[in-house]
């Protein structure tokens, strides 16, 4: 499996609205089939200092992922959204050995 | 569950043996109880700008993440390893419905 974990802090101004809307939109893209498994939440508040929001997706593969990045929906996905609310931005990806089955 | 997700960048001149002795006793954190599960990889380096390292933690709520960071073991771990190789981190904890079963 390939994992790829995106965390961000909110565009300075983002809107609640906005936010959510984003939220929305990040639930949307489970229906592409390379997106095997995510998770995703907003910081719980406890640490001063951490960053706003995570996201944790899993793929088959590298290959996988980069054709969920061209999927139609992630690319508005990214166009009406993301690019919207999402200010700094951390990324790291790797391979894994998948769930214990 | 709570769920902490920790990305990194190696300390600048942090060594091959040191990075490879900090993976090593993040391994032996499972054996503290209240670690549920844990994912942790380096970056496969596809993209530049990528952080170098991410763990994916999970706890059955924030009060045993903490007791996790207060166990002998996380104290060593930060003290012996962590404290000499992580640079710059990024830290997002949030509550979760847990794995579909």
């Amino acid at each position: 499996m390939f994992r790829q974990v995106i965390a961000f802090r909110w565009m300075e101004g983002a809107s609640p609205e906005a936010k959510e809307a984003y939220r929305g939109a990040l639930e949307g893209l489970r229906v592409i089939p390379e997106l095997v498994a995510m998770t995703w939440g907003d910081d719980a508040g406890h640490f001063e200092g951490n960053f706003d929001f995570v996201a944790v997706m899993d793929f088959e593969s590298f290959a996988a992922a980069r054709r969920y990045v061209g999927h139609p929906l992630h690319q508005a996905y990214v166009e009406d959204h993301a690019s919207q609310v999402v200010g700094e931005r951390v990324v790291v990806q790797h391979d894994w050995a998948g769930p214990a089955s």
